[in-house]
């Protein structure tokens, strides 16, 4: 049984029903029926306007924001685990038009308005040292923690007083409002976030996410990177039916409270072994080289994340049964 | 009758098949075992070794190759009419690094030696000059017409005297070798072509093109390239499934044949009509502003190209009748 | 006698005697005395408050003041022979981030309102073509024509009900200015421009160039494109003192006066000659090539410009017994 | 006296000469009889056939340098203190296309072949994580200190194995000669390096830096680059001019011999308080707030490094005298 990540998931079988809805001529691009329901679905969801667009990477949507964001002469100040640092292949530089990522520090790839602003207070305010424009917070982060509304409202007041535009990447935004039980409008627009990544893919999707703008009148430059990146497809009306299937009566709520449901059984058998507190779908093991191995001829898949730690991942279409078995196993360690 | 473009058209049902089929958990990203096959793949069917990418959209895959082929500095010689050129959001000038897209003439958007060798004449060899760096044709062209081996192979040798990089746009490759029944690798390779955009898309594909590197060296930039364009897919499985299916007995050039049969009836319907000779699906008519809303009318959706000139353009997926139908009309104008 | 281009004239010795006093130390970069007088220098001059920076090359004051102009994605109309177009490397694309250059057609290489209009009428407004975002023109032109004020405020009235920023790349402003004796401010802001490179190279400058920001809101992002880019050098109270001593008692007009008279001498020689009039100081004259051997066999320097025509450039610095012999072995011919 | 910093220092007088000398008419751009001369003097400076370009800043060499040697999807491994990271504005991002700065630790800014080696080793060799393209190391180092061709050379193999380009960044490359005696062509090309940024401008030259390629395949790339970024000027014979009388009878050597020794005298006046070994012309000085105030009252500028320290730097230009003073003052703290 796979544990290694939730973006090697199987899509949801509401998902594949309806792309295959969706299967016959309609306008190309983003001009047919299904793509021009997202704004309204998510403005819905998110109590306010926003403009929402689709496209198939986690790094499409960070980089198309952080782009709209951030001139390519500015610093992106986020956490030196943070995916667009570290797995994005240097996309933000490329999107931006080099602009620098800033990398801070805090437990668990989690931000604190202190070492953003002590960050900040650092560099000179001058020509030669590249000033912050933007700051990008992960939630949940890349290690499972999730940040309250209140901690996000905190970090936002900071960005305002220092005129940082504000992005998160949202690639497990539903399992981190599953976690918490808040709105969505309370953790991003209300907390002073102005675009957010939303992942559908490691949560039923099968190749899209959705980028949403709280300041709209970035629309049209987000509509223009994103043709020009070569992320607008023909045949969009694919990429909007699976996110409104996954909205449709909150599945994608249900599905990340599936996943998150099946982390909490895994960290509860072995409570003295986990290096962050699960708060979402992320368990990571302090196991020893020999324990790994035997979890892996047990029939487990999963990542060493150094040495002495392993990372699990839990994902909407694991089995119930395979997760209490693997719980069994970590137990039995 | 949607005769609107062919990208809007349906995917196929074997595509959709295929999605269904490799919609279960393996390896993320390319590691999956349908990625696996396409090299293999595509090397048989170009007789020789090639290294396949696949991606989202013809821009991306055009881009993509231009960004490995052409450095920053130098130009990217193609027609006024070219896709990458008119269509493509200036997609070339971000995935290059800012190189120039220089602009040749020639009938139905189909380039020849002499004026690609005139065009590098009228470059001072100097560094005030952006000198050129590449060559880009589209296969079947912007207008409907296709290339034969011979065309290619002289424009090829003329690539190489220059020194410059070879690149083929074959968002309709299909069709066109559907209309010469030449060989893939006669029309490619052979006559020099340094890497192709095959297109599969506008042909039964939902959102799959393949990438063709015949300069396998550059497969390792390619791959870090995509991935920082934020088009390295999760579930890159669905992807690979998709060509593959096309691939599969041929059906990719059945479909282009069926494209092509209804573009030639539409053709023959109104031979004196014509702007340019029909060889793969495009049909471009020169018509009345009255003769257009009459069409429009009987229920044909079709695109102004200008004042008096309609296009039509037919796929794998209307069905005979409604051609048919559609050729009675233009015939009864 | 060099009539090759004024950009390899001598500097002026005031010029040099300006260096040559700034050479102690004083504060680094643009932190000097000399620098810190040049907005107050340029806001005279141009009758309204200005923020001037100097740079060393005309391509460099030209593609920081597009780069802050026009965000990537967007195009910059200009003349298909304008010097950013055909003699800088592509270096608009490298500072913008691969924004593209429109080309436009008009004679003697002039913009008129009409072509302009006409070209951003030919864009369709989607995401797929290149939607325009700034104009630029050349004053005087790259073949020695001069706009009037009022013809620059008809394309200032067009760009801005367009919604394009508006550069004027006057490498030979001087020249310009000292042909119509039009004031600086009616040529520029009072048209509508809202940056202006303004050219001393070519006017008894050494190596100081300065640009003009009429949207003085523009200049904390210039500074740092400057520096970014390279172009903050320590020892600036060497170029801002340059600049100075030609604003002094008004020499850059003397200059380009000087200049401005000799081409009319030259000119005068060979009115049937002339592939243009005579506005500034380039005179490009239609001759066999005996008739340019002969010339050359005589001890003149000159830029073949194409079969069958020469372009001779005078510069503050010939002296007036050269002009007078040239003109005549031009009227013996 | 200022002891602020040597990019500050006036030119020598025998480089206002060169210039005064060279200010008459002359082909322009590099194609003038001075810049003729500068790859062979340089080449016969460092033993090997070599190709030297004038800029007109540090920032301008290394950039050139770097884009030419790391492509825009590797990183450049440097400093965390070096200047390409926190006094270029940016400037590798924008020149590299997006390449990422990987910073590294060291003391005195300096870096070692082991810690190289295992920043490399941290990253994983995937798609996802940017690998690194090339090592730029700065000598004499931010902090003063200078490298010797041994540990120049210890990197370089270490560049070698790992594939990496190797620049070095010689704003001060005089000085760390002049420290150490070695020969400029062993603490460079025979130790692996590909391009140096050799500066002139803080040791007596007025705003001409050498980037030399000791990989001359690189040179006709540099030559596009540099003009593309606006670097090349129109009168570049006094660029070339400025260098050539620096190199002349070695008053490059001379000049930095001078800064070194006053820089020793400096810090023999206070053995306790130096934060860094003084190899070349920089000081770095643990003082008080008090301290510090008193210096400035007595007539001293320099920079405030930090809460306690104070960076002092020598120039060639520093009147012995004024140097003995300042001596004195801190010895009387």
């Amino acid at each position: 049984m796979r544990f290694f990540s939730d973006n090697a998931a199987a899509a949801h079988p509401k998902v594949i029903e309806a792309i295959v809805e969706s299967n016959r001529m309609d306008t190309a691009y983003d001009g047919d029926a299904w793509s021009a329901r997202l704004d309204g679905a998510f403005s819905d969801l998110f109590e306010t306007e926003v403009r929402a667009f689709w496209v198939t990477t986690g790094t499409a949507a960070n980089c198309l924001a952080l782009a709209a964001l951030c001139p390519p002469y500015r610093s992106i100040l986020c956490h030196s685990d943070a995916h667009i640092e570290v797995d994005e292949a240097g996309a933000p530089g490329f999107f931006t038009g080099g602009a620098k990522l800033m990398l801070l520090d805090g437990a668990g790839a989690k931000l604190a308005p202190d070492e953003v602003g002590a960050a900040c207070d650092r560099i000179r305010p001058d020509v030669h040292q590249v000033q912050p424009g933007a700051l990008s917070i992960t939630n949940a982060t890349e290690y499972g923690l999730v940040y309250t509304a209140a901690e996000v409202a905190a970090l936002g007041r900071l960005a305002k007083e220092r005129g940082l535009a504000f992005h998160m990447d949202g690639a497990r935004f539903a399992n981190a409002l599953a976690s918490t039980g808040e709105s969505p409008a309370d953790v991003t627009w209300r907390a002073g976030v102005d675009a957010l990544s939303f992942g559908f893919i490691k949560n039923g999707g099968l190749n899209a996410e959705a980028l949403i703008l709280f300041r709209t009148e970035l629309a049209d430059e987000i509509a223009v990177r994103r043709k020009r990146a070569g992320h607008l497809l023909s045949k969009g009306r694919m990429m909007a039916a699976q996110i409104l299937a996954l909205l449709d009566d909150g599945l994608w709520l249900e599905n990340a409270r599936a996943s998150n449901a099946a982390a909490r059984i895994l960290a509860e058998a072995a409570p003295g072994r986990l290096s962050y507190p699960v708060e979402a779908n992320e368990i990571f093991l302090k196991v020893t080289g020999l324990e790994a191995a035997a979890l892996r001829a047990a029939g487990y898949d999963f990542y060493d994340w150094g040495p002495g730690e392993i990372r699990l991942v839990t994902s909407w279409d694991q089995p119930g049964e395979a997760v209490e078995q693997l719980a069994a196993a970590i137990r039995a360690l």
